[in-house]
C-alpha cells in the first residue's frame, strides 16, 4: 500500500505537507520525489515508469505555472495520476489548474482543487479502499469524524450566539 | 467489477456517450442513473449511499453550470467519485469546472476536463486495475494502441507532404 | 418573523456577522447554523426540511470554493433561498459565484455579491415586507437613513475642499 | 398577486418568454414594461416608484451587456428586485452577471443564472408564497412534477441502454 | 472651463485624487460630489440634469463593483461622461471596468483603466482643449514634460549601470 | 468639424460601418484611414500627427487582438481619441479591450464597448457639441428619439401581450 | 536552413498550414512531426533530442488544451522552441495560451498569439536570420510587401467611400 | 553577440534584473533602454530602428497594463523581439500578457510567462546559440547545472523526511 508524491519544486511542499500527513495518518507508504517535467525530465519518466514494479499504486503531482508535471508523469504510466494545481503565478493558480484539468482524450489526470492536497491524499487512499476493506472503514470513520468536527463548531457557535443574546 | 455512471439530465448523454462505449471496450459493468442534485435529491442520495453494496467501485457524475452532482454524490460515499464539467451554459464550462473541481478538503471529486467523458472512464478503469492485473495490462496495450494510431496519423501526413512536395 | 443563516463553516461568521447585525436590526428572529453540504448533508437536509414549520420564511446560505451549499438547501425546501458567494480561495470569489449563481432552471438561489451578506439580509427583509406593512416602512426609514449617510460624506468632502482651496 | 417584469429592450422578449410562461402557470398576474435604464431613466423611475401602489410585490429586471436596470430598478424601489443577466455580448453573459450582481451593500438585487428567466419567475413565486399557503402548495407539486418529470427521462434512458444491450 | 468629479463613495476620493490635481494643475474649475446610483439617485440626477447649465463641460465619474454610476450619469445629460472602473472587491476590478465600458448603443461613457483617475483628468483637459487654443498648448507641454522624465530615468538608470559595469 | 477614424484592418469596415452612418447623420466630415499600428507605423504617425492640423477633432480608433492601434495613436498626438475594442479572435474580444483601455498614466483612451462603434460616433459628437451649441441641441433630439423608440417597442409588446391574453 | 514543426494532433494542421506556407515561402526547410506529448511521448523525446544534429535550427510546436507540448518539447533542446496555443476547446485557447506561455524559470517557450501559425513561421525565419543577411533582407522586403498591401486596401476603401459620398 | 533590453518604465527593472543577470552570465553584450511606446515614441523609434545596424541580435522589451511596447518595438526591426508582459495592474499581468501575444499576423512578438525575464534573456541566448557553437555548449552545461540543483534538492528533502520518519 503505497503512495507516490511527485513536485515540481521544494517550494511547493507546504503545499503539499498536508497530503503527507494524511496519508501517514492512513497509514500508506509514501515515496517523495522532487522532479521537474522540465528540468529534469528524464528523472521524471525513470521515476515514473518503475513505480508500478515499486508497489506504488497511486501517484499524487503536483506543479505550478504551466504545471506540465501532472500529465507528463501520466504519460508514462497506467496508475492512476492525481493533480494538485500550485497557486505559484500571479493568475491566482487558474494556469496551473487549466494546465492539469484540460487533458487530451485518453491520458486522464484526476485533478484536485488549487492547493489541495489533502484532498489528493484522501483521493489516493479512496482509490487504494476499493481493494481494501479495513482502509474503506477507515474512511467512514474519518467522515463521521468530520462530520462530527463541524457539529462542534456549530455547537460552539450556537453557545457563542446565545451569550450575545442575553 | 462496476461503475456507476450518475447524470444531471439525459441531454448529458451525448457528452457520455464516449464513458459508456470505453467502459464497455475494457469489459467493466455499468449502471446509469438520470438524477438531479436538485430536482431529485434523495434518489441521488439512496443510489450513491447503496452503491458501494451493489458492487459499484467508482461512480463518474457529469454536470453542467451549477454543477453540484459530483460533489453531493460525494458527499453520500467514500467510493472514488470522478467529475465530468459539461459544457451547457454561454460561459464555455467554467462554471461547471469550477463548481466541481474547487472542492472543500475532506471530499475530493477527481475532476476531469470540460466534456472529459472518455477520460472519465478510462481514469475508473486505471482505479480498477490498481487490483487487477489483467486489467492493467489492457490498459498498456490500450495506450500502445494510441500511439500507433498517432503514429499512423504521422505516417500519413509524411506522405501526404512528400505528395504535395513532387 | 424568522430568517435562517446556514454557513459551510465557522470560519464564514466574519463575512456573515453584517447580516446576523442587519436582521437583529430590523427585529428579525434569527436560527444559525453551521452545516456543511459535503461534511454533513443529513444535517443539512433535516435542517432545511423542516424549516418552513419551524417559521422559517427565507434561508440565507453562505460558502465559498465549490460553493454547493446554497443550491443543495434550495433543493429541500421551496422557501426563497438567499445564496452568498464568499472569497475563500485564489480565484476571488469567482468559483463560489458561478457555483451559487448558475443553478439549473427549476431550483433558483438569489445571488448576492461576493461577501455581500449584508444585502442578503436586507433582501430577506424584502421578502417579510412583502406581507408586513410596518417593516416595509422601516425598509423606507433604511433607505432614507442611507441618503442621509451619504449626503453628510458629500457634506465634509466639500468643507474638506473648500479648506484646500483657502 | 402580481408581479412585475422589466426588459431593457424588446430583444429581450425570447429569453424572458419563461418567466412570462412560469408566472401565468402559477396564475400571477403580470406588469410588463419596455424600458431602458440609461434611454428612458424617466420612465423606469416612474414605473418602478408607483408600483408597490399598484399591487406588485416582486420585480423582474432583466439586461444584458452594462447590465445597470435592475439595480436602478432596485434603487427606486424596496419590493423585491429580481435580476437576470442576458446574454447579449460576446463575453458570454458575464458582463451582464458581474453587472448585476456585484450591487454595493444597502441596494440587494437577487441574481439568477445567465438568461435564468424561469428561475426569476419561480422565485418571485416562492416570494408570494411566503404569504400565501396556497401558493406553497402549489410550488410542492411543481417540485414534485419536477422530480417525477426527471424518473421518467431515467426510465426511458434505462430501457434504451437495455435495448442496445440486446 | 469647468469639470464635474461624482464618486459613489467617499472612499473612492485617494483613488480620484490625482483627478482633482491634474486639473487644478490645468487651471480648470472643479465641482465635487459624493452621490450614489443606488442610495442617493435623486442627488445624481438633479446633480448631473443641471450641469450643462452650471457651465459643467465634461463630467468624471467613478465607482467600484456593479459600477452603475457612470451609466447613470450618462443617461441624464449629453455631456461627454468619463468613467473611470475603481478596484474595491475581490475580482480585481474587472467587475467595474466591465460594468463601465459594456454601455448599450446610445449612451456612451468614455472609460479610463481600473484607477485611470489621472487619464480621466487629462482626457477631460484633452476634451476642452478641442475648442481651447491655450490649452492644447499646454497639454503639448505637458507631453514634452513626461518625455523629458522618461529621459531622465533612462539616463539615471544608463548612469547606474555603469556604474556596476566598472 | 470634422473627425477621422483609423482602422487597423479593412476587414473591421463593418464593425465601423455605424460610426460612419452616425457621423454622417450629424453632419460631421469624417477622414478615414486603414493603417496597421504594426504593418504600416509611420502611416499611423504622420497621419495622426498632423490631424489636428488638418482640422480634426477628434479621432475613433479600431483594432481587435493585441489592439495597439488606439494608443499608439494617441502616442502621436493631444486630440481625443477614441478607442474601439474589436471582436476578432476566440476570445471574445477581452484582448483586445484590455489592450486599449488598461493605458498607462499620461495617455488616455476613451474606451468603448467591444464592437461599440456607434458609441464612439456619439462620443466624438459630445465633444464637438461642448463648443457648438447647435450639435447640443441635436444630441438632446437624438436622445428624444431614442426614447420614443424604446417607447414605441414597449407600446407594441403591450399590444401583442394584451392580444394573447384574450 | 531548416525548421521543424511538432504538432499533437494531425488535427492541428489547418491551424499549422500558414506557418508551413510561410517557411516554404522563404525557402526554409521543413520537417514536420504528428506526435503526442502524451502519447507517443518517446517519439517526442527522440525527435527533439536529435534534432539540432539533423540540422534544425528551431522548432514550432503547437497544441490545445492543456497543451504540454511546446514545454516538453523545450525540456528535451536547447534550440528556440516556438509554441502555438490552439483553440481546440470551449475556452477559447485559454487553456493552450497559460499551458504553453507560463513556462517555470529555466526553460523558455516563445508563445505565439492563440492559433497564430503564420507568426511562428516568421519569428523562426528571424531567429534564422540573425545569421542570414539574405535571408533578413527578405523578411525587410516581406515587411514592405505587408504595408502595401495595408495600402492597396486603403486605397480601395477610399475609392469606395468616395463613390458612396457622391 | 549583443542584446538589448527596453523597458517602459524603470519601476520595471527589478522585475528585469533576472534577464540582465543571465546575459551577463553567458557573456552576452547588452544595452538597455528605458523608453516609452507612449510617452517618448520617437525614442522607441529610433532606438529600435538602429538596433541590427548597432550589432544587436535579438531585442527584450517588458511592460505592464496595456502592453504596447513590444508590439511596437517588433513594427519598427526584423530582429527577434521577446516580450515580457508584467504584472503591474489588478488583474494579474493578464492585461500585459493579452496585449503581448495577441499580435497579429505579420509581426511576431515571442512572449514569455508574465514577469519571466530570465526565460527572455535565456530565449535570446538559444537564438544568439543557433549561430554560435560555443554558446549552445554553454546552454547545455547550464540545463546540466539545473538539473544537478533540482537532484540536490530533492536529495535534501528526502534526508529531511527520513529524519522526521525516525
Amino acid at each position: 500500500m503505497k503512495v507516490a508524491i511527485i513536485m515540481g519544486s521544494d517550494s511547493d511542499l507546504p503545499v503539499l505537507q498536508p497530503a503527507l500527513d494524511t496519508l501517514k495518518e492512513f497509514g500508506v507508504a509514501i515515496e517523495v520525489l522532487v522532479a521537474s517535467a522540465h528540468r529534469t525530465p528524464d528523472k521524471v519518466h525513470h521515476f515514473t515508469a518503475g513505480a508500478a514494479e515499486r508497489g506504488v499504486q497511486a501517484i499524487i503531482a503536483a506543479a505550478g505555472a504551466a504545471a506540465h508535471l501532472p500529465g507528463v508523469v501520466a504519460s508514462y504510466t497506467t496508475l492512476p495520476v492525481i493533480g494538485v494545481p500550485v497557486n505559484s503565478t500571479s493568475v491566482g493558480g487558474l494556469d496551473a489548474l487549466l494546465s492539469i484539468v484540460q487533458m487530451p482524450a485518453g491520458i486522464p489526470v484526476a485533478t484536485m482543487a488549487i492547493n489541495g492536497a489533502k484532498n489528493a491524499a484522501l483521493f489516493a487512499v479512496q482509490i487504494l479502499a476499493t481493494a481494501n476493506r479495513e482502509l474503506a472503514l477507515r474512511l467512514v470513520e474519518y467522515r463521521t469524524a468530520m462530520a462530527a468536527e463541524v457539529d462542534r463548531k456549530n455547537a460552539a457557535l450556537q453557545e457563542k450566539l446565545a451569550g450575545q443574546a442575553k
